[in-house]
């Protein structure tokens, strides 16, 4: 079923000038595999001549050796994608490829453009027709007039007109092009690995294949990558940094830095704030893994209460499993995790989660430690309460799932039959990112853009 | 990497108002299976809400159970596609969905537009961006303005600016439409199963889910199937009805009826018309499986030499052989095709082919033969000599790539080491037609339209 | 679920001193592909060391370029195989390997062994353990004592045991032994390819890799290839030739020779015996695909009525098929043959099929050809009528399955609502096979061994 | 190529008298997934009937949910398995299955037996012939002449036989034997859920299906489950309880409990006495994911020293990987380890290991950790130094490859460039297991029973 505004979470990478991108690519969206594991794809090629190839499914499974040996070229982009609906939509997996005057652009989109019906509106006006039904299309139409004999002026005209959070990889004229939205509110670095650039959602996918971290791209910044090196253009003065507090959270990978910041240590902050603000009296602390082990550790080392390993992860979990009969449907969620019961039992237990949206995994956990004998548990989560949907690409797209917006905290420890439930507050959480900027529409309602027609997006 | 004009041969199908549409899609487009091995594709649904699922290779290894249970809806178009080039090119892979005005239509093609060219780049002066590099989508961006005002005239301001060779499958706003050139150069067919239409590229297609014929679409109309039921439409008075020769002689299925003449009698006729255009002295006729076959039994009825099975072959051939070592690749015509040695040794052997095209296969069939103890072969060809490249769909795009365009019948003759080689002239073919009338291009150079940049298209 | 005394039809292959010998054995099975399409198997190796692969699927499947590649060595033997069961039984898989005394030895078998149960009870109570349930392991176990010292007399113990019909091919001590029932019931061909021994089912296979034809093994003879060629030995003086009648009528390839007769040759015969026998007053002649069109070829020029194609054969048939609705269920014998209606139409056909079975095939395309407007049907059929269930390995087990053992030939008439139903006459059969020996069990009842508690079999 | 006594790690599991005794296999050996990651395989039926499935691959890649399907009755059995060769020898995956008077037996075998090659002799002489190259065939063929009268007899007196370390579970009659050796050198649990009985490797498979643990099978046992519930005999006096040392250390999953101690709480032991007998002056601890942590985490809670997450494993890491160029290759380990940059940097690191086996891996963490800016690293070993081979199923079979039977602590220190290199002691060790036995054979060269034949086995 097609459906407009789809909303999910991705991972892009590019590389200009290696004479191994496609392989340089398959490595780093292998390294970024945790941002989107239902399709993939990589577009390479060079000298105006391009090849791409996409699928769904993980990164190794879509590129086997003999499909990846036949992209060839020094210049490459790919993209990993989560989505929400579980079709096999060919039609919305990236990089995209257009044609335009005997040439090709590739292009690869993370975040989520709120004013994209205005904007797609205005477009079928003049006759536009649209491949696919997402956002990420629009800024190649938008461009398509003069994105060849003046890319950056294209580029400059549409990009102002976007509302909402991109992080574009763009593939024109042999050019790479690296483009943030004015708020940053999705990551986009640049490395360098000897006469070849990287960008990468995640700094780890520029370390995953050797290469140095040179910067971040800029809020409402172009980057162009040519034969002559990195350019920077601006394509709006009004910009303020606001990078998603989910990426810091959630998303990222550990060892990733966001604005400069390492995420375990943001984490890890986080953790200690929770501890000063909501103590607990308790025996061990731990981790869900693996999102909460970093503000586990820093809840442990402020408060002094051991660090322990009472959850362990299967890893060898497919990604679909066979439906089981009634009596191990309820078992499911110990495909995935396990209670050492040795360790929490008879034990009051502090609890880290990363953040509650639909409030069901931690039902499971809590009732997975109480049938091992945990004598008390304290949840503690490192976010303020999520109460309002993300319009920027996050897959929390209606207040109704959003198990705070309709619940009070005592409600939730009641159900949870815990002993106790916190979450850090805004305040601190501002804290623990210095004088960073963070986008917290989602704990606040407060969105950095406008929505456009929000009621309409929630339904 | 990106080619412009690739010509291909593909079969088309439709369903309207079917409980089971993609299912019926399924099978219909399993009896076009010879059409077009390299991928397919098909979308379902209905109220404006579709899905489609396509991928490369055959019918039944695309659309697994899973796959074709998730396409729902009464309506339904499927395509399957034959292309030059090997790579996985998944934005080349037919049905086209796109999107205006919150709307989706679907297209599917076979045939070749030759003022692509042309055409596509009046649209890219207005900003047009094109999505596959498929000459297909062509006809979409140029109807996209008032699509779904008006979507008959819509298509005919479009359709009366295209040259070339076209049967388009078109759905827009839950109605169906069948489309053919004015010169009716790619077959296409309606049937009726009890209150559901379908429209296919050969009857087959038709008998294949048990529809009954209804009648074929005309050159130069435009079929409308709606609620309402069959309405027909023209977008040009010059129409003249000339089928592609090659679709008789070897693309379409013997039972197949195209143009009312069924296929299998066609071949017959061109049979008989050889023994006694060119006569031969021998102990049996054999047909090269398995199009020549209908010819091969026409030449012994008329020449009263017995038909014989020469030649057979092997019916597991999988798509991909791995490389052998050097000895079994010489004799990988062998995993084909093999000769019974005890019904040609020692025999003068009337071998029929339907056509010669780079001339490589009969060299490696009359060797084999030759290695049985075959005598003597006589070679008749049941198509005049090929000395002209194909513009309309037929992948022999160039003069270079045919033998007969600079080999004479008495070299080819000397290289197939046989005793004699003829074909069937022009006129005896054209008598096999009836007064039906046939694009000849191919044999005489002389097209039904004009070829827009001819030497370009040649490269 | 477990079964003793399951029946299969198969095909073995082996090669002898070449340095591609696991590529030889794959291209033989792909040649013998038509014996058995649910599993196969290769060993190869050299030197006593052994690698083996074997999986469900065609030869191509289970075959992969990779897979292929581990398997190297100078020795090689292969076997396909066609199971009534549908499971995935990989115990039953063949080539077996056996572990012995430090040595590895391989078997592949083709055939039925009658006293399965009384051999297999004799070896329990030494206290023997089976590993799969085929009767094929049997041999291995009987010869396992001095399988290595004397392997030639351990053999001849062996076999002179062994009642039914059995072609095996065996790899021991880096020999290659060859070996045939007493009565020849399966066939079994040796060829050479220049310093290499080939032997296999048909002499098809041996064509297909560019082998020349020796000779058969002859019924109760062991061949053993070595360093110095090939060597015979006798394990009986009590040998009859009578191959199974079924390998002429319906099994092998049209381009084999069987006991130096061609199979097509054999078919082309049969058909003029029916037409001398039962005549017909028709228009035309049809062979069912692709097993009756010899008989069909010998029965039109026997008679002078033309031979048509009425019936084609769609190739791109999968092996699986979707589970229709049951609007097209109804039509499902369609995905595989479809109808000429131009050349039916009217038409009072002669209707050639090898032989009848269940006779649910015929009547579905009796159904066909009357829905394509067929006039009359005259039904000859190449074989007598099968009374009797088969114990030497065909997949006719039950006298309860065959339709011709419990309902006479107007009953049947009736059923197919055609014109007239004859079967070729043992008598004339035998006349089609010269001097040769056949086993016609199924025809009479008087098979040319023991059955063994037939009763039991039957079940 | 074949080879004798292939040694592997497994995990084996079965199920008596569930409805859904497969699909809890299935769940089962998904838990036991760590243990063997090479094939796996499931049996299972009820009344003698019993059907099997069994292949290359990971437990969810293995069973399909079509496959499962088929596999029904209430009893059932199943083996994951590991082996040091990467071929697809089908004939050594297990379960086992063996014909004998019409009846089937199962056997699955998790460990190595030390007298295989005498007892494989013995019987061969008497014309026993193996079908795979394992070791675990053995108690079949040596029980055969009795198994169905008297079962119990037939397997104490081939158990008092076999010389090495087995965890049976043998399907025989409708009936489950659970077996361990003497010594107690693999693990095998006992668990209960409602009237089931469960028996599995390890006791993290029994929570996975949840099932309570009632007790382990204990050295020299065989333990009957019947209709009339657990029936506990001995084939031995002789028995002492000696687990194998690395099931804590390495092999085992956290959650674990084997002879009733916690593998988490074992390793943090580790650990803590780590601390304490080599004490480290440094900023952090860290633990090499996922075995180390827990021993980290003692480590730190000894020292006094922040326990910190340095390192990060890929989740998504696919079973194989491309070849990648040059440059790609040397950063093989980023894809499966990434270290945290910020954590790192400037630090003095004590890094946590399970065992020291090759040595090569620690090589390239202590490369990427200094990469990443490290100042210091002490290394810490959660086992003292493994100088023999292991030859009760644990790959690591030759002197040759162990480091540390051929290098010095500073020698290797030097290698790795690092500031301290410790091991625990093995009288600290042993005080982790407080009075259990422990065999420690891989550390001293004092094996709990003779090797037979040692020399040739270390080839």
């Amino acid at each position: 079923m097609y459906q407009t505004g789809m909303r999910e979470e991705c991972g892009v990478f590019g590389v200009y000038n290696h004479s191994d991108a496609a392989n340089m690519t398959f490595y780093g969206l292998h390294a970024l595999q945790h941002r989107g594991q239902d399709a993939c794809g990589i577009m390479a090629g060079e000298g105006g001549s391009y090849d791409i190839h996409k699928g769904p499914g993980l990164v190794h499974q879509v590129f086997r050796d003999d499909i990846l040996q036949t992209l060839t070229g020094s210049i490459a982009i790919g993209h990993v994608r989560y989505s929400i609906t579980g079709g096999s939509h060919f039609h919305n997996i990236q990089p995209f490829i257009f044609n335009f005057q005997k040439k090709t652009f590739g292009l690869c989109h993370n975040g989520n453009i709120v004013n994209y019906e205005q904007l797609k509106e205005k477009l079928e006006q003049k006759g536009t027709i649209f491949h696919s039904d997402s956002d990420s299309e629009l800024i190649a139409h938008m461009m398509s007039k003069d994105v060849y004999e003046s890319p950056i002026d294209a580029l400059k005209r549409s990009l102002v007109q976007i509302v909402g959070a991109f992080a574009f990889i763009i593939l024109l004229n042999d050019e790479l092009y690296a483009i943030r939205d004015r708020n940053g509110l999705r990551p986009l670095s640049i490395g360098r690995l000897e006469d070849s650039f990287i960008v990468a959602s995640e700094t780890s996918a520029l370390d995953a294949v050797g290469a140095s971290f040179v910067r971040d791209v800029r809020p409402g910044e172009i980057v162009r990558i040519d034969t002559s090196g990195l350019h920077s253009f601006s394509y709006t003065e009004e910009t303020r940094s606001e990078l998603c507090t989910m990426e810091y959270i959630y998303f990222a990978r550990p060892d990733s830095d966001l604005g400069d910041m390492n995420v375990h240590d943001f984490r890890k902050r986080t953790g200690k704030k929770l501890a000063l603000e909501h103590p607990a009296s308790a025996d061990i602390v731990m981790g869900i893994p693996d999102s909460s082990i970093s503000a586990a550790i820093g809840f442990a080392e402020q408060s002094g209460i051991p660090y322990e390993v009472g959850l362990i992860k299967n890893k060898y979990i497919g990604r679909t499993f066979i439906e089981p009969s009634k009596h191990l449907r309820d078992r499911a969620v110990l495909l995935k995790l396990a209670a050492i019961r040795k360790v929490v039992r008879g034990k009051r237990v502090v609890l880290i989660d990363d953040s509650i949206v639909r409030g069901t995994t931690l039902k499971h956990i809590t009732h997975l430690l109480k049938e091992a004998g945990t004598k008390e548990i304290h949840i503690r989560i490192a976010s303020p309460q999520i109460t309002h949907p993300c319009f920027y690409g996050v897959d929390i797209s209606t207040t109704k799932e959003l198990v705070m917006a309709s619940t009070t905290k005592e409600e939730l420890m009641e159900y949870y039959q815990v002993q106790s439930l916190e979450f850090i507050s805004l305040e601190k959480l501002r804290e623990c990112s210095f004088d960073q900027g963070l986008c917290t529409g989602c704990f606040t309602g407060n969105y950095v853009t406008d929505i456009f027609n929000r009621d309409a997006k929630e339904q």
